[in-house]
């Protein structure tokens, strides 16, 4: 019988916000799929330059590595502690633009994973915050559920509400609208919209975003940001004047 | 020493989809709040008429009453199952747009809770979904925390999220926005914001909410439902064909 895919929502960070449903399917499932932003080593097609003596200088990780850098991993072991009795099959997401190499990257690790589907086994892909939102557990089943593939999702906590809760904040109340806006989408027409905004992942654009709030005063009442939510790392400014412009890639901007 | 109070997230409907850390708050917390949208008969200033033998025929309800038309009691119960040894306070908040009446209910439910606090016990306000995503509880966090009380919120998988999972669904995916609109909002306005739209809580605007859709086919991809999500009576529903007009109240629908 062919497996089924689940996509695992693991939280934003700390192991007890993982929920006893995704702690379940991950105790249940021999096989673990897990995103890398960088080639395994022991997957031959990217050998390219088999000269190197270390997996690092050809730009490709060894498992161990990957194991380290993947937080939805590392929260996941928080919960199950027999996470490396499993067989992890990490699938190669590279942090790009270009849609080639996306394409590309994409159609392998659905491949990878449809292998071991085939041969009868389930596999838990697992994401950090929730599958639904900007994971890329997507891009997988995108391509396995028009073949029929059975796949179903497993919730967890978003980051943007693990981000209100650390602020002690209210997404909405009463009849507000919150936007969860990607931090590519320009910041001056997002201010516009009625209600809460979100940016999400605003890391790189961050000096960007900040210098447009800075500017548009008027239209916001507070600008409040959770750096690393969920993690060791974490920190929570409260205004727009202690926000720093080198805040790292996972940072969350409410503004209200 | 004063209490905290939590606000905790017991999510959509199924216990499964609890978290660890709201279970764990849950069980480490002697008293428990809980929202009810009809007063407790033991609460005497609702008690005008006294000469009805039954407390429903008063327009109130008696404790066991309360905790059985509580889904987030509901859901918790089904990790807690030591939540009836505690201590339940039900806090009246009414289904009313009235806002004197609404001011009146969070007042007294607010001096309820901090009554407790001050006695040094920390109180958990269970809440269905999220607690900062158009909960309750916000209602009485808004009162205290100006007063300096401790107010820690505990997140919960909201329903939006659990309502794309069930239908296997991205609520997002690569620079795609999400909105998410309580059912006051004008949907025309709404189905004009680029990105996913989600309607939540649509049930007595259902009818207006569909018909516009049904005018309007050229600006939006698909609309699906889920109406109770994680309940035992979830339905989803994957056209607006299927979509049936007397939806419940805790209904999502998800327009691409």
């Amino acid at each position: 019988m062919t497996g089924t895919l689940f996509g695992v929502g693991v939280g934003p960070g700390n192991p007890m916000q993982m929920t006893y449903e995704a702690v379940e399917i991950i105790k249940q499932t021999t096989h673990i799929a897990i995103p890398t932003a960088k080639p395994y080593a022991a997957d031959t097609s990217f050998h390219n330059d088999t000269t190197s003596a270390s997996p690092q200088n050809r730009g490709v990780l060894a498992l161990n590595e990957i194991l380290t850098k993947c937080s939805a991993y590392q929260i996941a072991l928080g919960q199950v502690p027999e996470l490396p009795d499993k067989k992890i099959l990490p699938v190669y997401m590279p942090m790009t633009k270009n849609a080639p190499s996306l394409e590309k990257a994409h159609q392998e690790g659905a491949a990878l994973i449809q292998q071991y589907l085939d041969s009868g086994h389930d596999v838990a892909f697992l994401t950090l915050g929730d599958p639904t939102v900007y994971s890329t557990y997507m891009y997988v089943q995108q391509r396995l559920l028009p073949l029929g593939y059975n796949c179903r999702i497993i919730s967890g906590i978003p980051s943007f509400c693990a981000s209100a809760a650390e602020l002690t904040e209210a997404l909405s109340v009463k009849d507000e609208m919150i936007h969860v806006i990607p931090a590519s989408y320009p910041t001056l027409d997002a201010l516009h919209f009625p209600g809460t905004k979100v940016f999400m992942k605003s890391g790189k654009q961050l000096p960007r975003l900040l210098s447009e709030l800075r500017e548009h005063p008027e239209l916001y009442q507070s600008v409040q940001m959770v750096e690393n939510c969920g993690m060791p790392t974490q920190k929570c400014y409260s205004s727009l004047e202690e926000i720093p412009e080198n805040a790292g890639y996972f940072t969350t901007i409410i503004v209200k």
